[in-house]
């Protein structure tokens, strides 16, 4: 029983799903899958070249009201990012890297902390290297393998993958064949892998 | 305490809500307030000329397994529509020239199971008098009414409000400038509307 949690670092609604996620599979008995991957092609897919968030204003501006509504519900920090979205390109690569080792929620979660409640420039290799040490990893080695062939294409493939299973946006929720969109859907997409 | 109820008929999401909303706003002590507009010009402003559901491909595809399981866990009868999305400007019109009226919610209902369990065509003044009849009214004056220049621009009067709240999709739902969006939000709103 498990379920692949697909999320995009500059993703707003990724944020409390990423933070809530692994207690909340936890306590239920269902495995987490770590499965990072890029919105920028699917986005441009669709004709985007920007998040939907920003081409729709009226969307965008409900979002953030609602990001502040969610984020007082779980207690979360949240502080607008002067800069959206957010290049989480080589967090995203280190990640799916390491994904199945243990210090990776620690670490993912330490940067929707940096973008979403510390403003921090999450593409720049210092903030990464910050959330790394802050996760007990050896910053340099890490984000040398980020910057591989391998890492590279890892990252890439996992970003058609998500395409090809019909993902749209971020974050999803994957029990099989079964999808689920977006935090509210958490809760359902535990409850399918335990059925 | 008051909870207004954004809908449009030819929207999927409104479906589950307009089939639940009565009842949860009933136990909550929560007063309705049934709100007909119209996406279709929301949509033009946002460069659509279409549903993004059928748009957007991908989004589209979920969206009608996302229903499927929504009705399924509200055991609600789902048939997807030969036609999507349909125009509800006729059912809207006459929500919108009575909407105090206490048959109103029945025959909201009564329009989406048209469309939605029964794949019957809203937009034709047959159905519409089926679903009029359904909730005890009498069709032939009521359609007639539909027709007059006050219910028209009532109702385009209704669109534009909607837009200037910030109205971007359906379901929506306000209590006081506060938005919500979304099926899923209808127990939020609710819950607002007691703080």
């Amino acid at each position: 029983m498990k379920v692949e949690f697909w999320f995009e670092f500059a993703s707003t609604y990724s944020y409390p799903a990423a933070m809530r996620i692994e207690a909340l599979a936890a306590n239920r008995g269902v495995q987490v899958v770590w499965r990072p991957f890029l919105l920028g092609p699917i986005f441009q897919q669709q004709g985007w070249n920007d998040s939907p968030f920003n081409i729709y204003e009226a969307k965008g501006r409900y979002m953030w009201r609602d990001m502040e509504r969610i984020c007082e519900s779980q207690n979360l920090p949240l502080r607008r990012p002067s800069k959206f979205p957010r290049n989480g390109l080589l967090a995203a690569r280190i990640v799916c890297a390491h994904s199945e080792e243990p210090w990776v929620p620690e670490f993912v979660r330490s940067v929707y902390r940096a973008n979403f409640a510390n403003d921090a420039e999450i593409s720049s290799p210092e903030i990464v290297e910050q959330c790394l040490t802050q996760a007990g990893q050896d910053a340099a080695t890490l984000l040398t393998t980020a910057q591989t062939q391998t890492a590279k294409e890892k990252l890439k493939a996992q970003t058609t993958e998500a395409m090809e299973r019909g993902i749209f946006g971020a974050p999803s929720f994957t029990v099989g064949r079964e999808l689920f969109w977006g935090n509210d859907r958490l809760e359902d997409a535990l409850a399918w892998a335990l059925r």
